[in-house]
């Protein structure tokens, strides 16, 4: 029997999944999970999700770089927030990060908490290498959106479609959350821009003034090549290890 | 400003929203919501839903009938389960009905208890009647999904995004759970049938060998013009007391 494919629409839901032993993606498409792909394709080291902008900040203690966002704004203090683009910097390069966000680090928190096997970061800047490596991986997938405040976001459910819709000929789809967020990949994917700037989440972001050039950015495919799974209570860029 | 419209996708994300004094519209389309909808068009006096069988059973003693499902199956010694169906007898009219179903009545109990303003009951077989009663209240509106055990389905978001599409022009939308709704029924209604055919819950139905020609039944439009809204206890129909 095929493996199966589920949708988990918020984290909210999740604990109505059973998740002991499945590969669990994590999708805050704006931004978290496109800018840990960013800083890894940009050669971070290792990236340690904490709970609390406190917690991240005890980190600089032991040389890491501090990441802390909350309600779509960087923390004052912070070397960084949560746009891709602060994470394009070489100075970067073989950096530790320790790094809080307002829904995605809750997501791999909880993820782990439920027994989950591996837990992958997913995003359209890795969706390729995410897809290959699932696809050899024969498991149970769960597609985690981390969504708004646990409420389901458009940004976040149209790149889980995305990848129903790369793995649905090899997976058992018995999830209609997978089947809905399949049809609007596919009905949304040639203009995906506008309809994720339509989204309540790309408006929040228009009304700060701030971090609009982001949403193009985290739409792009593939432009940040790396796989960025858990080990342990770190981040590591797999890929850059079997390459 | 205009008065909002949101879709909560499933009962377990309702906590998360500003219930109070909005309107709530409960949608369990297989086959709660659409079974009393039909109830009313053929007469029925009023309705009471209870949370549990046995709850519901202490009503045969006030000359009540007695509708019990769980797991889409009619309990045994019920005189009804939750088939549309049963509620099309004639020997229904002007009878009480005391009424528990697996997700349906769990909805309606819930807002009722997060201080929802009115509770209506929806359906495809009472559509054009709720749209044109909601146009009129001018209130914020809930369009609550009670989904299959806490998880969103799909025939319940296509029928709220038929409702969002029919009010999208008079309410502020700002909910991303509201725009992909009406953006799946704008893309699915053309066959809504055959795509609910392959939803979740339509293959329990196959699986258990009943209920088929209810998913047919069921996606009619305005079949039974009826307008169920909670006074105290009891869904009454008010398109009757108004007509």
């Amino acid at each position: 029997m095929n493996k199966k494919i589920e949708v988990v629409l918020t984290p909210a839901l999740l604990p109505l999944y059973q998740v002991q032993g499945k590969n669990v993606v994590i999708i805050d498409v704006l931004r978290a999970t496109s800018s840990i792909c960013v800083a890894f394709f940009n050669g971070v080291n290792k990236i340690l999700p904490v709970s609390t902008p406190e917690e991240c900040m005890m980190f600089k203690d032991f040389d890491f770089l501090c990441a802390a966002e909350r309600n779509a704004i960087k923390l004052p203090g912070f070397d960084m927030g949560n746009s891709p683009f602060e994470f394009q910097n070489p100075l970067l390069k073989e950096r530790n990060i320790a790094f809080t966000t307002t829904n995605g680090t809750k997501a791999i928190k909880q993820s782990k908490e439920l027994g989950a096997g591996k837990i992958i970061i997913g995003s359209f800047l890795n969706i390729a290498v995410l897809v290959n490596w699932l696809k050899k991986q024969q498991q149970d997938i769960i597609l985690l959106c981390a969504g708004w405040k646990d409420k389901a976001n458009l940004e976040d459910t149209l790149f889980a479609g995305a990848v129903v819709q790369a793995l649905r000929d090899d997976y058992a789809l018995d999830c209609d959350s997978a089947m809905m967020a399949a049809h609007l990949y596919q009905h949304m994917q040639n203009d995906l821009e506008a309809h994720v700037r339509l989204s309540s989440h790309a408006q929040r972001f228009k009304a700060l003034h701030a971090a609009e050039d982001d949403v193009r950015f985290c739409l792009q495919m593939n432009t940040a090549p790396a796989l960025p799974i858990m080990q342990g209570e770190y981040l590591i860029n797999t890929l850059a290890l079997t390459a």
